[in-house]
């Protein structure tokens, strides 16, 4: 199929699938490098499954027919039907699912892995909603079991990254567990019928939520139970001494116990007391999660949403094998973070080059001494080019400059005689002849 | 969509959908870090575009519509039409072609750039041939004009790859320049014919291939050239010569003087001879390449086919700009290479464990102290674990053994109380107790 050059193209992106510039790209791998270094250091091993699920798999996952990419042949005119039902995954978690489904018999357990890369929704695009978009997923997944303490590794491992992401920021990780909640629906009121209308409760004030949650269903009684209950806050310990004090539930008082367990392995870990908080209005994806759920916050910037969460769930892959498999996760939404962040101008784009130096000949004899240098140079763990096309000099330095390198290496016919070069700071402007012998000492 | 638990589902990859094991990923991993290491090195630039593209776009590069998925949402029933003409990307270079074409304001030339990830063919799925695979590629692109010495940088990187990821086995870059056969083709018979029947020399004899470029179209004295030709062979030193003693078309003279060159310029930069050769019957990619053009053998295992293949090509974006982008580049096919390396058993899949140390807790009491130890472990850098599930010992250790750490970090209260911790190795079966205040000393 040949187009003619007279075709115009629309060469932007498709519509919900982005692109960082260059210097955005940077930041993406330095956080990409941060993020996967601090999983491995908590034990967690990278596992890369396929970008294509079956149709069937990820919908029997719960997947939504309406986002979910299929993959279909631009031409399909041979009767080879063994494409159709593959679909791109729109999660880590399903994909997951399968794998340990798949594995179950070579994995040791707890099994946990982490996963960095692109899932896609079919979305309608707007701002701030893209189709393709990368997720940084955990999960420790146990065998039948999976003990608490497990729960704990979740905020200390989002504190550790997010210390090194965002040092000029503070964070923080609030906490909860989906068990407590039990202590406060009813037979006919739920948990999120209660936790919409305590939402407001900092706006409208306690007379309004008691009248909310007495239409949502509630009697006057169980309206005052919920107030009291939200009405704990103060520190770790003070929420969980007003906890303690309330005649729950068994599910409630597991919920309390488990709380407890992983503000201890917090503090045995040693993670900074001001970076996690016990919050009981956390209650994300009650249909999933089960026991302790997470949400992180940039202090300053709430109005971006929970940057970081996940929490604990009862059975990974149960529509996958009969095992039960309980697992506990988290997710960074990298892209939309990212893209949240430079709109926001709360990381700095940097201005640093890709290039530790760049080597320039001012005459094309001169060509053949930078390339060996250079290579000197990429030998001991520089980032090094050679500048070489033929331009006027002064065109060259303006490659530099665009560039952002620091410095520059000239060699030209005279210090190609003299057995020097010279090293050009830019951005200081300082200009310095070194022996050829000593270009290797100086950059070390 | 809810399906039933007693729907049966297919948990495996879909064909043509390759996943590694976990050991197999972890090679894939390092190799990624050695190859996109090695890639900054010599100054080029990660850029991750969309793994989506405009349909029109693929196409119009030359795309096979009978390979390009496109993507279509599995119910679309809204009459949102904004998901039709997005296609999944079957290469790295039209991502590339479109990038510099919307960016061509904005970048400095020569634009150098990698990028590694998958690409996606609709082909049939059998042995070897994947539907999704990784590619790691490298190009510089040139605005208008492109120095031939930047063809030398491609055997220069290839060749510090593979010399890290192969130490044991020998390969070899071989360098050819698609302009030298203008000399040989006449009006009738082109390159391609020529090429096909000396392909066969070494087994057939000169003479069988004199009669098959005469059956081609040849005349006498021209079959004689070709086989003139290819007969020189030797060190580069004496292709070189024997190449410079024709007298050629400009074309042809053009050609000879850029593999002049491109050895010169290897030679400047110190790599070893061993390693890359002139080669006058490479010739891949004829209707793409102009002019160097690349593949790499590796020695043994000629079977494999090029390990990595690349060239020199006249104008990138052509059909997306009028500007003029020459430019050259290189192409490791990852997962294909791998996954027939890991067939050949020619790569070592490391027994390496994922982690440096894991700690166990022997009683429930010692799990505080083994979550404070371990998170000093990582904060010196370490890999650490703390094994948190209530099991028997013997379990404990058995996980320990699966998931091959050297070192178990052993606290149970009795080492509590004495403030010690029991270190194992778990190749030499040695036991060691060692303060708490020395445990971070000890691994480092």
């Amino acid at each position: 199929m040949i187009f003619s050059m007279n075709k115009k193209f629309n060469t932007m992106t498709p519509s919900g699938f982005p692109e960082f510039t260059p210097a955005e790209e940077k930041v993406r791998q330095e956080w990409i490098s941060v993020i996967s270094g601090t999983f491995s250091k908590y034990g967690f091993q990278p596992i890369t499954t396929p970008l294509v699920e079956r149709e069937e798999n990820l919908l029997g996952k719960g997947g939504n027919p309406k986002e979910i990419y299929a993959l279909k042949r631009v031409m399909d005119d041979d009767g080879d039907t063994s494409h159709s039902g593959n679909t791109l995954r729109f999660d880590h978690t399903v994909p997951l699912a399968l794998y340990v489904a798949r594995h179950q018999n070579e994995l040791s357990f707890p099994f946990k892995r982490y996963a960095i890369g692109p899932v896609f929704r079919g979305e309608r695009a707007q701002k701030g909603r893209f189709r393709q978009f990368d997720q940084c997923d955990i999960d420790v997944v146990g065998m039948e079991n999976l003990s608490v303490q497990n729960d704990a590794m979740m905020p200390a491992i989002i504190i550790e990254i997010f210390q090194q992401l965002l040092p000029k920021n503070d964070f923080i990780v609030r906490i909860n567990n989906r068990k407590i909640f039990s202590q406060l629906a009813t037979e006919t009121v739920g948990v999120p019928a209660i936790l919409a209308a305590v939402d407001d409760l900092e706006k409208i004030g306690a007379e309004k939520v008691s009248e909310a949650l007495m239409a949502a269903g509630l009697n006057k009684d169980e309206a005052k139970n919920v107030l009291e209950f939200v009405a704990i806050t103060g520190t770790n310990d003070e929420i969980l001494a007003g906890l303690e004090k309330i005649e729950g539930k068994p599910e409630f008082l597991e919920g309390v116990d488990e709380l407890k367990m992983v503000t201890q392995s917090l503090r045995d870990m040693g993670v900074e007391e001001k970076c996690f908080k016990i919050d009981l209005t956390i209650a994300r994806g009650l249909d999933y999660y089960t026991g302790t759920v997470y949400e992180t916050n940039l202090i300053g910037y709430e109005r971006l949403g929970s940057i970081c969460s996940g929490g604990r769930y009862e059975d990974l892959a149960s529509v996958f094998t009969k095992k039960k498999m309980p697992g506990v996760g988290i997710s960074i939404g990298l892209t939309r973070l990212l893209s949240q962040m430079f709109d926001a101008n709360i990381v700095e784009i940097g201005k640093s080059s890709h290039l530790d130096v760049l080597f320039i000949p001012a005459d094309e004899v001169a060509t053949g001494k930078c390339m060996e240098l250079a290579q000197n140079l990429r030998n001991s763990g520089k980032k090094v080019d050679v500048y070489l096309e033929k331009k006027k000099l002064a065109k060259k330095f303006d490659y530099a400059d665009k560039i952002g390198v620091e410095y520059v290496v000239v060699i030209g016919e005279n210090e190609l005689n003299d057995g020097v070069v010279q090293i050009k700071n830019m951005v200081t402007g300082e200009k310095e002849n070194v022996k050829n012998s000593k270009v290797l000492g100086y950059f070390s």
